[in-house]
């Protein structure tokens, strides 16, 4: 069975010749005015795929406007407005009501304009479709935008991600009840899951620092995997650097050599490259933009960690400290594989 | 229970500070540039809510553009570019590509690019948003813009529609075995529920000579509805123009007469006042345009029928030839309502 990114190469992905940019990209970007462009991402989250269906409608609101506003995030763009397509069991005013302001606190909270929409009644599924804008640039080849690529990544460019990774993948195998966590370290992680944080000032911030970047839905393996994709490189990570940003197994009690004795090492790993629902940046830049990228995280208080560095051949190599190679197998998120506990 | 509008107006209604327009029309309009806004609509299409779950996908992938196209002919923008979100039960090779195809054979015949979007999988449903462009208008007020509004019909204008009406909904309750329509007459009215043509060109027409406009998509009565309350006034409209607006009922063999006698008369008059799925237009202009749009109706070669007019009394009423009341209860397609025949 083709993957979803199979699905959309074959059926969807064509050259355009009036927008700036297409299919394959966290954003597409559309013309508009001189020196402005555009950039516009789509999400669906359907329940029992992406959410349980009986998530707290509240923080549903917020996620499924924070994974879109994490696409412009990853391009560098300034959240505008955003429309709304809402299939719903019935018109339930129990669950719209607190749906509406988890929604529309984090549209406040970012400039983002309600603009528009549509309700029906079916299973229940969100579509959210939000614009934002970025500076165009008539000298930037082959795409005449400030926006950040995946495409733009160069050998030798360093490999960073800001924050934590993995926690939001532990949460759902603990709510799965595949792996066992105390209480106080759940709500912590389930947090990341229920009501991650859209990296939109990162994101513009790195407009001009980075030479690529994408958001990490997918898990990083796999969203890193496509900015060497589209930017024809590969990549070392240093899975040393990697582990210690899943924050859980850091806060766990007896630390992170307890949590790999009561969870499994391979649990951690599984989870920080390839857990997905992250909503970081994973994100190249120059050697040369170091000091400004660790200003940057000073400014924003956000972590931004050096976790690799672009090389010559294709492929992601996971080494640990002394350079061995870690054997690994994680596969990006595949929306049309099945998902363990979910329907 | 409340209904879709209620819905809307109640959790998803706010005064927009950037945009230049919000929810409440046929689309959203944001500046874009000097002189330039872009036009912005999104529709759900659910399976078994809104098309059969066995539906042509060929013709299933033109409808659901269609719809959207319709929204920008509405209000009069050209179309530029959509996105397109896809939840589907399973990757399938041979449901995807004539779908593909059904749906970009549309694009292309109106330079509408394939942009961005998502897939995922879950119960099929499909969520367009498009992008298209009108002009603005600095001087316009309140809404500094050439497009068309719902809200702009004055007293003693004109009431227009577009095309045919009804013939869809009719087709609609053969399929379902409510009515017995001959072969031939399923065959052409089954086209207009299953392959709408938006009237993209007309809308493009229709700026600066119509006054206010709506798209059909939920019945004549619901769309000519929105139009009066967003513009403050009623409307009177004339039974014996507009059910000869019902393609197959001139078309039956012995002609409205043997229609009203086999299917009844009643059936012709909800299916066109309340039938839905028409994607033709509802519009109104001052009476000093009837020679131009009688002109335009015979350069587009299609019939622009003038059915009432619009008056200070707030409601719609549906008279006769004689002038007589004729009475009516049609309500407009609630998409929270029981369709008969659907889940």
């Amino acid at each position: 069975m083709p993957d979803e990114f199979e699905l959309i190469a074959r059926y969807f992905t064509r050259p355009v010749r009036q927008a700036v940019l297409g299919v394959g990209d966290d954003c597409a970007l559309l013309h508009c005015g001189p020196g402005r462009q555009l950039a516009i991402s789509t999400d669906m989250l359907v329940a029992g795929r992406h959410f349980f269906p009986d998530a707290d409608p509240f923080l549903l609101g917020h996620k499924c406007l924070a994974v879109n506003l994490s696409d412009l995030a990853a391009c560098g763009a300034r959240p505008l407005a955003f429309s709304l397509a809402l299939a719903l069991p019935q018109a339930d005013d129990a669950w719209l009501e607190p749906f509406s302001k988890g929604l529309l606190a984090l549209a406040d909270a970012h400039g983002c304009e309600l603009i528009g929409g549509d309700t029906t009644r079916g299973p229940l599924t969100i579509c959210i479709t939000v614009f934002g804008e970025v500076p165009a640039d008539a000298s930037a080849y082959p795409v005449p935008t400030q926006a950040m690529l995946r495409s733009g990544a160069h050998v030798g460019d360093d490999v960073y991600v800001s924050g934590s990774l993995g926690d939001a993948a532990l949460a759902l195998r603990a709510m799965q009840g595949t792996c066992a966590l105390p209480a106080r370290l759940l709500h912590g992680a389930r947090a990341r899951l229920e009501q991650p944080t859209p990296r939109v000032a990162l994101g513009v911030a790195l407009r001009g620092i980075a030479s690529a970047c994408a958001d990490i839905s997918d898990g990083l393996m796999g969203d890193l995997g496509h900015i060497l994709e589209r930017s024809g490189f590969g990549a070392r990570v240093d899975v040393d650097k990697v582990l210690p940003l899943l924050a859980t197994r850091q806060a766990y009690g007896g630390g992170a050599a307890q949590f790999d004795s009561d969870l499994g090492a391979r649990t951690a790993l599984q989870c920080v490259l390839a857990g997905g629902d992250d909503y970081e940046l994973v994100f190249t830049a120059p050697q040369s933009q170091q000091g400004i990228l660790n200003a940057l995280s000073d400014r924003l208080q956000l972590p931004l960690t050096r976790i690799g560095t672009i090389e010559a051949a294709p492929g992601l190599r996971l080494v640990d400290a002394r350079g061995n190679t870690v054997p690994q197998n994680f596969a990006a998120f595949d929306h049309f594989a099945a998902v363990p506990g979910l329907p």
